[in-house]
């Protein structure tokens, strides 16, 4: 009753979404159902005026006669019947960027769910925005449900944080949980996903890493207040990680996850997407499944960790009304949590300066000598190792029950701290001495 | 540079801070650390002017002579010197409630981190700040640094909670730990937890779960968008819970954790503190010692987690500085995230409804019939066993190597959802029997 006489008197926000897959149908079904709590919320209604997307008559469930409709997202972001772009398109160029800097160009506001638009250009378009004096908002750009954007830019105003870290991928963790579960291949796993609608048909964006590398790339920038730099991230997905390797793991105390970690370390910035080995005990290792988790250190409150959904229509439509509402009250805030030329160039953290400790799977030749010689080039790489496990394999084994075939065993060593420098070239020395069976396996290994 | 010509222009936020203890001397640390930080994220400098503490004299590792000086937190509250009162006094009455009113009347902005005042009165102190146009916040009042009051005042905004649940006081999360992990008594592990300065000479406010209500009060309304009504939370502590239940529970699946639930249920807000069995799988049972954790289940992002330090000056101070940089930027918002008059007066769901699933050691007299008598009374209530578990004690089995003495020996039942109606009757029909020879231990457990 009070908001309806609001109503007439506040204007309320208007919003375009352009992008109506399960996210957008979700997004324009969840403002619906929750009109006058939002009202509440914002004190002025938020109303969908205006819709964009490739097929008009798709079945989406929500009713679109109410809306204005737009074949061309860039018409939408343009058109004086929207306060507020809601961009749903995906990609970081085309229409999506298009779009995006029609509508802060005109001084409308952005609420964006697009990573890939973000990592390479969200420095330039909030400059734009600010600029514009409009707000550009992308919580849901980054482990879906999870307010970590929020967290980071507001939350933690007061703090410095030296390190993020985080399962930012659904897919990549709902594989490593049933491979390490189920001993399964890789391969089977993935398949799996793909039948559950957890994998693309192309799985290589989410498996190989690049995925995680942008939401890693949003996190690294409002965790340091630093320019966004996807390029100088280090990645690599998780194809190569066998079941052996979980084997392993879990045999020595670890689980493997797929992590992105941003650092500050004594030679900058360090930004990297890898398979890690997490102590069992430790928060992010009891995540398993689609979920996502993010790991904040920072000086004053040390260290909080948010898990949740990382993907899907109702946690991340979840986060674009977090993001619309804040728009709708004024209190977006600036993209970045400060002004663009605040955010300092991050000098780069060379990979090959990294310091942790390692696991390290090889195959080796099984004859005499060839441990030792292994052993030897850790040494003289001033390498030391906190253990070291050889196990023939059972295949090996069946086939030659006295040994000493000369069939490779698998050797795994774990190192204490050292660089990635001194691991790479112990490494290409062991492979030169001809010890080796096949490429060696390198699995990072990250402190609580 | 940019910010130094700002602050000519700009008026900076003047903050008077009441309250010099470990959180206060942490926020006027931290706000001179990161004081060009601030004035980069919130627009405009933020200055402590103005203090006010017991004991002028002790050292408390800041400089004072920057501040002004207050004997009496009201007449610091009262003073033109500040825009912004922080209130760090604690006690639901008394000094801090008159400062707080004092500084909201005079249309200051509030920061408090004081539960037992919002618990008492958080609802009338919003209705002053929203009459006054002053901001009242108060992230720190739950939870320590876990950004659990901005998470569900803005994150969930287009949620409907359906229950949420946590561990709010690390004392009894580390007495409850130890208990676990050492096999140590209630006793024993209290005076450890004294002795680290993890719990009060008086702990009776912590231990007996009157702390952790005060927190699920607060909670509960920004949750449901509900008046605060904290006198309607049933409430438990740990004090009750010996070695053997842990160790029982171990067995059977579970930990037991000192939970605030609060869950909508037909028939109304079902708030309740009590020691809790939750899964071993579970997220919320991963988290041990002084750590604190909130899990939120809602329609549209379906369940998250925050985990993080729930107590110690740096993790407070981090919430109140955050608290303070929204009040600095115009973002603070409504106290419990709309308006006053739009909380509902919540319907209260009476315990004797709560629907689940039950724990119950009981000591029996060891004679034939008795566990056949239980069962008996069980079935006539209704109540099904998922499973019954009986245990001769060491000290029985010792003094009685051929059993039959008569001894009680505990006998465990895990029943599957039931009311606590029927269990609460079905244990007074069994008591009566003449059964048991000590009162039963209930133990309501939790699903994920």
């Amino acid at each position: 009753m009070t908001m309806h006489a609001a109503s007439s008197e506040i204007r309320p926000l208007r919003v375009g979404i352009a992008g109506l897959g399960t996210v957008g149908a979700a997004v324009a079904g969840i403002l619906k159902r929750q009109e006058n709590a939002l009202a509440a919320r914002c004190g002025r209604p938020i109303r969908v005026t205006a819709v964009s997307a490739r097929n008009r008559n798709r079945d989406r469930g929500i009713d679109l006669s109410g809306f204005a409709w737009f074949d061309d997202p860039v018409a939408l972001a343009a058109s004086p019947e929207i306060d507020c772009l809601v961009e749903l398109i995906g990609g970081s160029d085309g229409p999506a960027k298009t779009a995006v800097e029609t509508a802060l160009s005109a001084g409308k506001h952005v609420v964006t769910a697009n990573k890939a638009l973000l990592a390479a250009h969200g420095v330039a378009l909030a400059e734009l925005a600010e600029a514009n004096g409009a707000a550009l908002a992308f919580e849901a750009s980054s482990a879906g449900g999870i307010p970590v954007v929020k967290t980071l830019r507001e939350a933690l105003s007061g703090n410095n944080v030296s390190r993020l870290y985080g399962i930012l991928n659904g897919t990549c963790n709902y594989i490593l949980s049933r491979m390490e579960l189920e001993g399964l291949t890789f391969e089977a796993c993935l398949k799996d996903a793909q039948r559950l609608g957890y994998a693309e048909a192309d799985p290589t964006f989410d498996v190989e890493g690049f995925d995680t590398a942008h939401k890693l790339a949003i996190l690294t920038s409002l965790a340091f207040g630093t320019k966004i730099d996807a390029e100088a991230i280090h990645v690599e997905g998780i194809s190569s990680i066998t079941p052996l390797d979980l084997k392993m793991a879990d045999e020595l105390g670890y689980r493997i996850k797929l992590l992105g970690v941003a650092e500050r370390t004594k030679t900058g910035i360090e930004q990297r997407v890898h398979p890690t080995m997490v102590p069992k005990s430790s928060a992010i290792a009891q995540v398993m499944g689609v979920t996502n988790a993010v790991t904040i250190d920072a000086d004053a409150v040390r260290e909080i960790t948010l898990v949740g959904p990382g993907a899907g229509g109702g946690p991340t439509a979840s986060a674009v009304i977090a993001d619309i509402a804040d728009v709708a009250r004024g209190t977006a805030g600036q993209p970045f949590g400060m002004p663009v030329a605040r955010l300092e160039q991050p000098t780069r953290a060379p990979m090959q300066r990294h310091e942790g400790g390692y696991y390290i799977r090889l195959a080796v030749a099984d004859r005499p000598g060839a441990a030792a010689a292994i052993a030897t080039r850790m040494a003289q790489a001033d390498i030391s190792l906190e253990s070291i496990v050889q196990r023939r394999s059972e295949i090996a084994a069946q086939r030659d029950p006295g040994g000493r075939s000369g069939a490779p065993v698998p050797v795994v060593l774990i190192t204490y701290a050292t660089s990635e420098q001194a691991i790479r070239g112990a490494l290409e020395k062991v492979s030169a001495d001809g010890h080796i069976a096949e490429a060696p396996q390198v699995i990072r290994i990250e402190r609580e």
